[in-house]
């Protein structure tokens, strides 16, 4: 009979320490100026060409007759199927959804280098990308990929998140993607301490997390999937003087409970938003769905409002050789994503919307004080977004604004405009109870379980923490 | 354009100020010696008789002629289907599973006397429950009732957990039940302070969680639900000298993050069984379920190890007039739930397992350190959950030892014993990575955010809140 081994020491206040430490530390082991040669160089290297093509010159993919589904032929990576969501008013309506069910891992290494923390970036080509080429996580792997044996794979760096056997997990959460565009898509989250040494190679370069927050501030540069592991990590922020927006963010991402709503309220008011928001969704044959029509070429909305199916083929325009083909959804507009906020007494409030979101995991996670396609709106202002016009209005002091590119790999040119602004004693009242107003402490705290806050919000968590 | 009104202040801290205060106070607006004279008196006044009938006599079910499944005519309240569960390793079983996908509340309303928070409990019949006539929650709804507008309910005191207008949540969670036995089940688990008075009725009584915690060490008074609502509740122990259980399971009750994994490493092995530990569980048909035989009476395992579906009538004896009748669930044995816990360096530590059960909503949740049916795996001893027989045996001290009774308006009779016991330095390795220490504390971080709890632990939880 064996007794008990001891368990690791926690380490958990002393990673938020260091990560605050990386995040306060503006240049690297690699200095700024050559990271950016390099990822300009990357960019140059990647000769790959991204057209559209037909869905019948998508050679490798299928559609089902019965069904009208795309699906792959080996049966993998993901499929196009219909969902019906259906609200609680018993009213809906149907539309075309990407179903990938598998979870998949976006993991970042981290390594100490003169003492401070620094995040293995890779620049990835994804056809979908704007500039094709952005930063990504050190590995994107699949769970097939992540739970083959040993040896089997080809993803560079992924023993380093198998455990046990890999490195330190310093951050481990299971996050979800569009609920507007994906049927119950997650992700594990993580962020790894390499044991030992790690390889070098061309595509990678080691940043400290303040190098990141500056190439935040830049459009198109980090990809959705680093950003949403770069949200999932804890900092607090040194105190400072004063009682300007900084401090006052600063104030507010603390795990004092020193909210307008304690955090157990606020758990409450998204369980009930869960309840009585939520939609009900299910998955029907593309064939199904109706006020949408087909053409070779493209699945569309008759509208014109929401997006379209389409097909695209990667080559490698040097050789001309296709790389691969695949489906991809094209949103027919830029969408915008906004957290409003305001400083009370010196602790900055972010104003949160409980958004309810057909092909989340569980129904309502928490968002964007405004998240929507501006452009689908402005013909009928009656129904646009409460505060999309404040937002974009004079009265709102523009903390960050930028526009990034949504998955690549999923989603062909979709462009999102983040955008953090103050408000003042104008802000109109949002209407009802989906609204809620938050600390970043207690934002960071429903963050750390996991599928509570939606992607775009976590988004706006990394303009927040380039903010402090 | 209106401004801003205030938000309520959080008064978090200061509620689990006053929780701890009432459990700390074993005497009440109404004695003790008086609140057991009037369950007593309850228990007696209830007339009901239950018994086992044949399906072809539950006259308002019915039995679907194609698959088999068996629903209620008016297509409320739950169905009988079948449940196909997979293992991550490609095997797996089938079953029958009560699928009832409205989600319930369980309410508890609170108010204080002589400045000491009482809970309203009620004195209610469910056919299940053994003595029938448990202490239950003050409301027991579902959703339907709890979102009908206002006056169509007869559900006493339901208007106090309908917001805005209800009383102040001080408790609001969404927890799971039976992953075994449910699909997906879910219930808002909510505390809410009653704003100005309540009216009094025979069936009701206010108590101390003091009182409360006392009646838990009694078989089969305080019923499931209740100690779900009551598992949910967060207290900070008053520190005490000495080294003892009792001090050391207070230190543990403590938002300190003070165990030997951090929170962070805790939420990542969780996700890390729910991917790689988790079944795939989808509903067929009842006629699809393979290894379980049907008679009129009862639908029941080949092997006589798990539960049968049975019939139940419910009755009125004095008029012989049948209330109601309904499928129950009756498991073949009592089930045992226990945590293994460790005073190490004066904090109390609790074995935890990541149990995968097909009805969870999302796979895996934390549950007892041993959670089985020990009937059916006595006859093959190397099949024995590890620890069961370590729980069972002389090296390990008994802290809390007592049989409660399951959900008594779904399963018949289902009883489990709940075990919190004491390890000394003998304690057998725990076999892999699907168990974990963790503090009460950390425990209880878990169980602020709802759904990452099972409910027998949820139990075990009430069990060491009596304790301290």
């Amino acid at each position: 009979m064996t007794t008990l081994t001891p368990q690791p020491v926690s380490v958990r206040a002393e990673d938020i320490d260091r990560f605050t430490r990386s995040a306060l530390t503006s240049e690297g082991i690699v200095p700024t100026q050559q990271v950016h040669a390099w990822f300009a160089e990357r960019r140059r290297a990647a000769t790959h060409v991204v057209r559209r093509v037909p869905f019948s010159a998508l050679t490798t993919w299928q559609v089902d007759q019965d069904t009208g589904d795309i699906a792959h032929q080996s049966g993998k990576f993901f499929t196009i199927e219909g969902l019906r969501a259906v609200r609680a008013d018993g009213q809906g309506w149907t539309q075309p959804v990407i179903n990938q069910p598998e979870v998949g891992i976006l993991g970042i290494l981290a390594k100490e280098f003169d003492g401070v923390l620094h995040l293995l970036m890779q620049a990835k080509m994804e056809p979908g990308n704007i500039n094709l080429v952005q930063l990504s996580p050190t590995v994107q792997a699949t769970f097939s990929n992540y739970t083959q044996v040993h040896g089997g794979t080809r993803t560079r760096h992924l023993d380093h998140f198998r455990f046990p056997g890999g490195g330190t997990p310093l951050v481990d959460v299971l996050q979800s993607e569009q609920g507007a565009w994906f049927y119950r898509k997650r992700n594990r989250n993580m962020v790894v301490e390499a044991d030992g040494e790690v390889e070098p190679h061309e595509d990678f370069c080691w940043l400290t997390l303040g190098q990141i927050r500056d190439l935040l501030r830049l459009p198109h540069v980090i990809n959705m999937p680093a950003r949403s592991v770069l949200g999932s990590i804890p900092y607090l922020a040194t105190p400072r003087g004063g009682n300007g927006f900084r401090t006052s963010l600063g104030a507010s991402l603390t795990p004092e409970d020193n909210g307008p709503r304690s955090l157990a309220e606020l758990i409450g008011w998204l369980n009930d938003a869960k309840l009585t928001r939520g939609l009900d969704a299910t998955l029907i044959r593309l064939n199904e769905v109706t006020g949408w029509h087909r053409t070779d070429d493209e699945i569309s909305d008759d509208g014109g409002r929401h997006f379209s199916v389409i097909g695209v083929s990667v080559s490698a325009s040097t050789r001309e050789v296709t790389a691969w083909q695949q489906p991809m959804l094209a949103p027919r507009a830029p969408g915008l994503a906004a957290f409003v906020t305001r400083n009370v007494d010196g602790v900055l409030r972010i104003l949160v919307r409980a958004s309810a979101e057909a092909g989340l995991f569980d129904r309502v996670e928490i968002g964007p004080t405004v998240q929507c396609v501006p452009g689908n709106r402005d013909k009928a202002p009656e129904s646009r977004p409460a505060l999309l016009d404040y937002v974009r209005g004079p009265s709102a002091r523009v903390r960050f604004d930028v526009v990034q590119s949504e998955e690549g790999g999923r989603f062909y040119q979709a462009q999102t405009r983040y955008l953090v602004v103050e408000a003042g004693d104008d802000l109109p009242a949002p209407p009802g109870d989906e609204f809620t107003w938050m600390t970043f402490g207690q934002l960071m705290a429903f963050q750390a379980f996991g599928g509570l806050i939606n992607v775009q919000a976590r988004t706006l968590i990394t303009c927040l923490n380039a903010l402090w």
